[in-house]
């Protein structure tokens, strides 16, 4: 043994480790993310979601949910480092009980009408492409007055939360909390651009916890006509927290971008590794060396920093998410449009 | 002559002033504004407005406004000691030129329909209710493409600009600037609780220029049949900047207050002197010792720190205007609910 | 009597004013200070203020102070539109009796050692050059236990609070609040770029209420002797809340300038009237047309808008303040270095 | 094999996985954090840490430091899940390389004087309880020009910025980077509660990047002589960014306490875990069930949300650090302080 294997044998009882050793791989000269790029279709999940439907009930499995977990981190229940993402199914009929955590979610309405989100007392009832948020310690609960099955996509910032060993859970006392205020309460007081007098909201999370598709589609769509388009990314939109402006979140950044048809985007990178959900179109996505199809419902994640360019077939509409509004708090973001030549 | 007396006289000259002789009127106890309590009725404001068609163009006036001057502030063209308020009218085929100054502006439309603001390259067409932005220094016009005579109540932060002196204007070589984007196209970017990824508005004013009635209305019967309703200003819902959260304009604050029928509200008062437009229904307001009673289009000042007391005949719908967010600003805000006993 | 000026005295009864008559007067095409520049030489002033120390005393006049008031602005009390300025005189054993106002107060001590300031139940003891405030609605007093009389210029928003019709005032019922924090206090929790954990300081005015001269100047030698100026106002230095990182005070700016031996400045202009007080050294400045010669303790005024530049015969230092926190906040400052020729 | 086990064999290959298998794992009711109470004795570190000046220069091992890592995370190099810590150690003469980082890294200095550390140009000398900040991507230096050995504390945000995946470093074309500005210059321009008027500083990081004991220890005295004193954390201050108010960093809160002589602090306990190292004086703290003594220069870690109380035989002061800045952006933070009994 060299003498400096055995002086690292020696301290290791002492819980010292040598720095140098392990220098480049703390301190990276680049984002060397253990996500890979993946895809996962809708005609590949659909069975495998419905087929959970018969595996366990919406009220036993507490929410019936399809982790998609990322290739490249095996185990981890993740689909970047920073996020999670599963396809949560909800039966007629079946009620997903309460609870709340200090974790954030997102509801990003995938197929099927008649659900219901409850949120601190108001329900809303869900339509593919509607954007709904569970903020940070709410109760929640779900539940389908409909008649037809209906999935969503969940986006938590489970890792996040990990990472600062901030976790907190409880279980609500009933299946379903008491329905407290009329649905479309909260849309009153936030979706006008007013606001009442003095509203006292004070969290991070936008009030506002239901952000209607066809308010967000109709939107883009005059914009589109605008030709309002940027060059790697069309029309894109953030969702907006109306009690400050920024995020709708304070952990994950959403958003919907439209890319017209015949679209070519150029290609850009950005450290917020980000998943996207299709919601209406058919494009393409080059991520890295990897060419991608899409079409509506199918769910693909671009890991941090990898150079991804987008086409559109048809007009297309993304929504995605990612952990950006961390990394602008923290001044870690960084992004880039590339050359065409540097794709 | 004393000796003071002596004193003052031979310092006068090299511009010194005893301040113990004016300190109670400069550091009073308690706000004593010199401006008053008063309400014009439109039924005797109309004949003068339309009078003033025949008497000068909107050309030639370049705004064809009548000052609303309050009773205790004669010659200053003033309706509070820090806020301005007009009528504007504007006749079918007529032009307001363009021009642009560093004191915002606000219009409340008040009676006839057809007509628009133009705000750096965007028209808003405007109806009775609406509630629209002129930036400080933005080139702005307006027209009557209408058939029918168009009012609407114009508020000023004059005298906050002119105490700064730090007042700048110009007009625009032509009298009608080009048009540059669509009709609802800052509609598009704004009003959906969306915005675009990386908008870059940085002004402190709201980009969004035009708040419809219809939309705000909606939004104050929604929350008045969920019953919220303060004790003294019943249902009141304040126009937000939808960048910030906060106030639609920096030194102006504006909102909607509904007074269900039959409400009779509790007496308050605040620092901000604000001025009030009746957009519907009959009511009435006791500010101090006087009564007032108002209909639609009616428009009322309350001085600073007066009490104020609300009752509605039948279902009301105020606008209002005051210097709150400057007050906020700068830290001088008070504002008290009373004691009925109080009044 | 034509159709216009009936039409103009039928409506004045209803108090109503036609816009286009004062359209000008009201929103002009560049800043028209009333006010105009002034300087007070301190060898003028100095045997007026001692002779109002025979006048009255300090317990008559609640304070005893000369207030310079501009000759632009006759009997206003005022030095520009915005801000009040004055100079007072404690002698040795007076107290000037405590009082609190919704006012905030700047003192720049000018001349004499041994007077003290209490805010809030702490007292801080007097230099020349020391810069300490009253904030809004702090309950102060001043006392003399030194052996010769102190000199001070008082800043005071007077205006501006009046504008917006928010005065209030009142009398301590002592005519000496209590101590109930040692001398030093203040210094220890934030003059270390070190704040309490948890130190809930919530107004919009610095909690760090005496800014001695010593610690200023030192920062000034030591970034002149980096070379660091800037062509028109040398190095320049304000005054900052630690709270927060911005003014000191919401509604007034306060800074010093050091300008070297030899400098001779690039003319300026701002939208800020602005009150200087001569510390050290001797200079000129030039003001719109109007050369002013200034030493140790003058006083001059630069109204807004107004090009001046300085020069320096022998090192230089100057306090200032100016109304610049308001206009940043609302949206109003202009300000240009000018080319030499356009001075 | 049951159903359920063969369907997630099943769904595995597609990259999905039943979030109710681990439902409590991933959001579990209270943190479980892996890293464990632990504290490092500086006897019996130093004999480690300058064997290391043996077994590699500085220059090769870029950075000389023995990681301090966490007793329940093996393998990871981490003192808990969000921080990092190390000792480094630079010799008479030595240099360490100039690099910079995406990562923010903080000095502590616990032994020895005459070193510097040199951050975008200027250099600051190090002593015994100095706090040196580099900010994230800022390029960076050390070198001893004195005498002895002298060793200090790095804490760095390594597993934050991995969790985002948005790592950057590059190496200085030269070992030693220019100097541009005079030693002293960064506290010429902020540590006088003043700052340059137009300063410019943007980032999220305190400009501000070296705090000498001298100043923060003659605060936390004076603090101390007055009696303010937290029941469970004595005299605490923390760093403060001077642009802004807030934490001189965005990852990582450091602070300073004194506990004065006799001092038993009641228990408390908080979410971000937290390092600490003891400058002055002999203590102990109670981490959970656990008791540790401590003198001089010992390091010890206190995990999230375990119960820690500290007692004081002597004056102690200590330095920490947490990742409280993101828990607070995040809205993740939570603290108590508790009952004796509950301990």
């Amino acid at each position: 043994m060299n003498d400096r294997a055995d002086f690292y044998a020696r301290i290791a009882d002492r819980h010292l480790r040598p720095l140098w050793e392990v220098l480049d791989e703390l301190v990276p000269p680049a984002p060397r993310p253990q996500s890979v790029a993946a895809l996962w279709r809708y005609d590949d999940l659909r069975p495998a979601i419905m087929e959970s439907g018969n595996i366990i009930s919406a009220m036993e499995a507490v929410r019936r949910v399809l982790i998609l977990e990322n290739p490249g981190l095996p185990g981890s229940s993740l689909i970047t480092s920073a996020l999670y993402a599963g396809l949560q199914l909800i039966l007629p009929g079946e009620i997903a009980p309460s609870h709340r955590h200090a974790q954030s979610a997102l509801r990003f309405i995938v197929e099927g009408s008649g659900a219901y989100t409850a949120v601190d007392g108001e329900r809303t009832t869900m339509a593919p492409g509607d954007f709904i948020i569970t903020p940070s310690w709410t109760w929640h609960d779900h539940g389908n007055d409909g008649n037809g099955p209906v999935v969503w996509l969940d986006g938590l910032d489970i890792p996040i939360v990990a990472l600062h060993d901030a976790q907190f859970a409880e279980r609500y006392p009933e299946p379903v909390q008491p329905v407290s205020r009329a649905e479309g309460d909260c849309d009153a007081r936030w979706a006008s651009n007013m606001a009442l007098f003095d509203h006292g909201h004070a969290t991070k999370t936008s009030p506002m916890f239901s952000y209607p598709y066809a308010r967000s589609r109709a939107a883009l769509a005059k914009l589109a006509a605008a030709r309002v388009c940027d060059p790697a990314h069309g029309v894109r939109m953030r969702y907006v927290n109306p009690v400050t402006g920024g995020w709708a979140m304070p952990t994950m950044g959403t958003f919907l971008q439209l890319l017209p048809a015949g679209f070519r985007g150029m290609p850009s990178r950005s450290t917020d590794g980000t998943v996207y959900c299709c919601i209406e179109g058919r494009g393409s996505v080059r991520i890295g060396e990897q060419p991608f199809e899409f079409g509506p419902r199918d769910i693909f994640v671009v890991p941090s920093w990898q150079p991804r360019s987008f086409a559109a077939a048809t007009e297309v509409v993304l929504f995605g998410y990612s952990d950006r509004p961390v990394q602008e708090a923290l001044g870690l973001l960084r992004e880039q449009t590339l050359d065409e030549s540097a794709a």
